[in-house]
C-alpha cells in the first residue's frame, strides 16, 4: 500500500512574483496538486470520489502550512514528496516536501490536513474515510516523517 | 440606463512576475472583475442571475483580447473602465480600458464577449438575454468606442 | 504605535474554484495583502523598503499556515485582520483572522512569520529590523492574539 | 526549423472556477508556458535570452488574445500546439490551439504577439530579434494557420 509519492516540475513564468522567485502561495497549490496525482496513481479522482455508499466525497483542507528554506525560480526543476502522515478516521494528513538545485536540497516542507466530506446537499459534513480509500494507503514510517536531512 | 463602469484598483504582490511587472494574464481577471462589479452597481450578480422564468442564467466567455501599452507595477493604482460595446440577442462585447500613471495614460485596452447561458442540467446552453437584464444596460457612443486618446 | 489592520474584501471570481469556494491557496495571497496594506497604512512599501543605511530590506516567508473554519464564496464581503503577534530582531511574526458571514464569524485563521532580508547583490541576507520600522510597530496584547472567540 | 510545438497537460483544481470548468484567465498562462517550453526545445530561455551582443532580451507580451469553444475540466488531459504565425523584424507572433476531449476537438484558440525587448538600465526598449534566434525558427505554412477543422 503507498504511503508516499513524487511529483516532477519545473517553474512556470506566472508562478514567479517580482523578486524574482516563485511566490510562496504558490507552494499551497504544489501541495495540492501532488496529492491530487497521488490519488490519480491509486486510481481515484478527488472530484466525486465515490464514497461506496452511492454518494461521494471531497477533501476540503482543514489547515496547511509551509516553511520554506531556499527560493525556486523561473524554469527550475525540482520534486514534490508527499508523504502520509496519518489516516484519521475522517481526515488525512500529509508532509510535503520540495527537493532541488544542486545537490537536491531541501527547498521547502509542508503540511496538510485535510477531511473527508459528503458532497451535496447544501453543507458539507464530515464523513468516515471510504473503506476502498483506506485499503488504498497506510501512513509512512515514523523514520522518513522525522525532519528531513538538508539534502537527499 | 448605464453603459460605462469604472472601478478603482490597486496591484498585489502576488499579481507581479519576476519581469516586475503585473503578468499580463490577470489583466483577463481584472477585466472579469470589472464587469461583475458593473452588475453588482445594476442590483444584479453574475452568479445565478434570475432569468425572469424561474432559471438562472450565467455569462461564460466566448473570447477575450488585450493589447498591452504601458506595465502596471506592485502598489500601483489604477482604473478598469468598462464600456458596454454592444447588446446582442444573447451576447454582451465589453470594452475594458485601463489608465493610471502620470497624466493618467492608457496602459491597455481589452475586449471580452460573453454569451448568455442557461445554467443546469448539465451542459450549457445560449439563450436571450433576460429583458430585466437588457433593461438596465445599454450600449455606449460610438464616439467613446472609438480609439481612446493617449491621456486623459 | 499600531499593533493591527483590518482590510475589508469581497471574494472575486477567479479566486473560486469548482467546489464553488475560495481556493485556499489564495487565503495566502489576501495575508500578504492585508500585510502589504498595514505597511502602506505606515507609510511603508514592502518593495525596496529603504533600511536606513542606503540599501533596501524585503520581507521573504520564513513560514505561512492558515486553518480553515468556515468557506468563502463568490462576491462574500470579508475582514482580514492582521495582529503583530511578534517583533523579533530580524524576523516580524502576524497573524491574520477572517472574519464575514453572518454574525461576522470565524472564517480562517493564519500565521506568517517573515525574516527582514537585505536585497541586491545576489542572494538575499537577513538583517536587523530598521529601526525606523521598529519604531512605527508593536505587539499586540497577549489576551487579543489567544484563542479569538468564534463570532465578534 | 522548428515552426510548431505541442505541449501535453492535465487540468489542476487551481485552475478551475465555481463555474467547474477551467477559468478563463488560466487559458493565457498555458498559451505562455506553451511558448516557453517551444524555446526551451530549441535550447533558449525566455528569462535573459542572451541577444549576441553582451546583452539579454525578453518578450514582453504586445497583446493576447482567445476564443473558447468547449470548456476544460478538473483533470481533464489536453494538447497546446503552438504554431509560429509570424516572424517580424522585431516581433514574433504564435497562434495556439487546444485540442482534448472526446474525438480531440478544437477547444479553444488563440493568438499572442510579443515584441523582442533589450531589459535592463530601466526602460525596456524594442529591438531586432537575435539572429540565433530568427535561424531557429520559421513560420508554419498558411494552410496550417488557416482556420483548423473541429476535430483531428
Amino acid at each position: 500500500m503507498p504511503d508516499r509519492f513524487t511529483q516532477h516540475r519545473r517553474v512556470a513564468f506566472s508562478e514567479t512574483d517580482l523578486a524574482g522567485i516563485v511566490h510562496f502561495s504558490n507552494f499551497y497549490r504544489y501541495m495540492e496538486d501532488c496529492e491530487h496525482a497521488f490519488f490519480r496513481s491509486l486510481g481515484e479522482s478527488v472530484d466525486a470520489m465515490p464514497d461506496g455508499e452511492g454518494g461521494t466525497v471531497g477533501w476540503p483542507r482543514v489547515s496547511a502550512e509551509c516553511r520554506f528554506h531556499r527560493p525556486l525560480k523561473f524554469e527550475d526543476e525540482f520534486e514534490a514528496e508527499l508523504l502520509v502522515e496519518r489516516v484519521g478516521n475522517k481526515s488525512l494528513s500529509y508532509r510535503i516536501r520540495f527537493w532541488g538545485g544542486e545537490g537536491r536540497k531541501l527547498l521547502a516542507e509542508g503540511k496538510v490536513v485535510a477531511v473527508c466530506a459528503r458532497l451535496g446537499g447544501g453543507a458539507m459534513r464530515s464523513v468516515e474515510i471510504p473503506a476502498r480509500i483506506r485499503e488504498k494507503i497506510e501512513e509512512a514510517p515514523p523514520e522518513l516523517l522525522a525532519a528531513p536531512a538538508e539534502s537527499r
